[in-house]
């Protein structure tokens, strides 16, 4: 296999691009980075365009190589220094797959049912709003909306963050924040807005029915015009003396406190046995 | 009031080196950015060293320059360009003070009676042990230890993800993990290791006594060395199709678990009215 190694060339260059939004935009594709990704990216079909790879990483990756070779997948044998121009990481790891945008119109990720839902309002982030799919992907969520003005769920940083969980499970993005508080109600969801000045905590709500969670700004957080949107405002306990929480953390305990809850309705458990000590 | 203009001074010089490890341990003494960090340094009798300010910030946060003045604090008025020499921020937010080390031994930190601690062992982010330290003190815990070959948790990047929480509970540094178990241990806590291997899940084990959590790398986790340590191993349960959570988020869902269980056994109270929808 002939190996790329000029940094120009147009194969090289097109894929450089897409580190871009608007060339994201332009060809609704993007880069998954490293292995994780790249893997997930190849278990859901049609997703994976192309694989960059280099000879090492053909070698210590040949599982992933071999199942893109499986599926047709075009793999380009690329020198160190492509994939350093290709990646953004400090310490690429040799394997990154150009692939077709995801998302999914809003009612197909938010159909009547869905059960837990995140919708992050103008979080602008890359890295919390990656973490934050990924921990909604961990807790079971049903789909997470990005609204108009979060950062792009493409952006390298977020799909680097949300460790191939941009594969897992539906996410809509560019609706106002109006449009996804008003598609979830209708789809059957209670909107609880998480905010650290409000008066009720996580404790003292029902969490037991369907949920869409809205998260917003890490810097400013939701404000009075999208506060009044939701059914309810919710705030995270703070035992101690922290002023807040960041978007990430506040996102994870909501979200966990509703899978805990509704999983606990669902299938109630007997209450473990209390150790001896 | 002379305004330092000079990033080749003495007093700049011998603050900028403060941005290395080597040197905070030589001088006992780190930095603390922007205003919220500023604000909490102050409160905190005997920490502060000294500030500098540039004159926007002298306007803009007149209130934490007043406090420092007040409990004879050297306020030095810095010129932009000494500013961006001090901070490590892209946008500095104009205050900056010179700190005194405030880590505490571990038997200080972690007396007995103590009921939730959370322990890094080997977290090498600053980023994530900053936000576990925030995280912490939100759920209320009693101390944060930082083992040997952790962070420093005096690193610029570690105090700014702190929020400010660094000077809110004690922090304990250095300890050997075996030693900060064990401790945690004769202090009469019970300790949880945090690992995505384990059997069990947090909704499986009792929580409700005096808890010690430990918190492994982000990278590699908590080796089986390391796990042999605790009471119990124990997973946050993955519902959806994540392989696993960050370790700030994973810290997040069991030291807030902990704190409901804790405080629920502690105060019980009726389960909230179900609305009426």
């Amino acid at each position: 296999m002939a190996e790329l190694t000029n940094i120009r060339s147009p194969r090289v260059k097109a894929a450089r691009r897409l580190a871009k939004r608007a060339f994201r935009d332009r060809d609704r594709a993007f880069l998954a980075e490293g292995p994780q990704a790249v893997r997930e990216a190849l278990a859901v079909e049609g997703v994976t365009v192309e694989l960059f790879a280099t000879a090492d990483a053909e070698v210590r990756h040949a599982d992933i190589v071999a199942a893109a070779v499986a599926r047709g997948i075009p793999v380009h044998r690329s020198s160190g220094e492509v994939m350093t121009e290709l990646t953004q990481t400090v310490t690429p790891q040799g394997l990154l797959a150009v692939c077709r945008f995801v998302h999914v119109p809003l009612p197909e990720a938010v159909p009547p049912g869905a059960r837990l839902v995140a919708v992050l309002a103008h979080v602008r982030d890359p890295g919390n709003a990656g973490t934050v799919l990924r921990t909604a992907d961990a807790a079971g969520a049903d789909a997470v909306v990005f609204t108009d003005a979060s950062v792009d769920p493409y952006n390298g940083k977020c799909v680097r963050a949300s460790a191939g969980s941009l594969f897992h499970l539906p996410v809509a993005t560019g609706a106002p924040v109006p449009d996804a508080v008003r598609h979830a109600r209708q789809a059957g969801l209670r909107v609880l807005a998480a905010d650290g000045t409000a008066t009720r905590t996580l404790d003292e709500v029902d969490l037991s029915g369907p949920t869409a969670w809205l998260f917003g700004n890490e810097a400013w957080g939701l404000p009075p015009e999208l506060l009044e949107l939701a059914d309810e405002v919710v705030r995270v306990p703070i035992y101690g003396r922290a002023e807040s929480l960041n978007l990430a953390t506040a996102a994870a305990v909501c979200l966990y406190a509703s899978a805990r809850v509704q999983r606990q309705s669902l299938y109630p458990v007997e209450h473990p046995p209390t150790p001896a000590s």
